[in-house]
């Protein structure tokens, strides 16, 4: 990343953005990561996420609606929802691998350092 | 990534969880992008990053003590201050890629739909 002219640094800044827009905030990238393990329940999800069910429903909400979770209703008694990663949602593995990557390493300098 | 156990699935939700408590939010992954052409002074970056002073501020000294920026004052009159991308800061590379690409993606996907 040498080459800096107004025009790519913008652009850059902007997708960065954009990207921040749809899966920044705390959960968004948490739940995608937990839904990789497969289709769960709305109760499962907030359990293994950590989440409280209020939050959870607003996320899930504004991650169907960026077409990156579908939403499944079941005809059970009573009914049951369950969620599952799109195939789009795919297209966000490699940000989910480096974050993965860095999160690794921050945690290994920082325990190296006390 | 298809190879789930409880341990995996766990570690690589901690990995995310500590980059995003890092480097989330709206505008640390920015002001790295923005501060990649080189150092600026606090109001040159507060232009550039489109960011109030005050958040600004908080950010770099977040950023600072995490080991992403340094900060150097400048004994010029009247006082400046310079802020500068760590060389750790640039094991981010990984992850700012990412993001940047996948915005430029999902902003195509937008507009081919419209």
């Amino acid at each position: 990343m040498n080459n800096h002219t107004v025009e790519s640094c913008s652009k850059a800044k902007m997708a960065i953005r954009d990207t921040l827009d749809v899966v920044g905030g705390k959960w968004k990238l948490v739940l995608i990561s937990v839904l990789q393990s497969g289709k769960k329940g709305f109760n499962e999800l907030s359990r293994e996420a950590g989440i409280s069910p209020r939050i959870l429903s607003k996320e899930l909400h504004e991650m169907e609606m960026n077409g990156l979770v579908s939403r499944t209703v079941c005809h059970t008694k009573p009914i049951t929802v369950q969620y599952e990663l799109t195939a789009y949602s795919q297209t966000l593995n490699e940000v989910l691998i480096a974050m993965q990557k860095w999160g690794h390493l921050h945690r290994q300098k920082i325990i190296s350092r006390e």
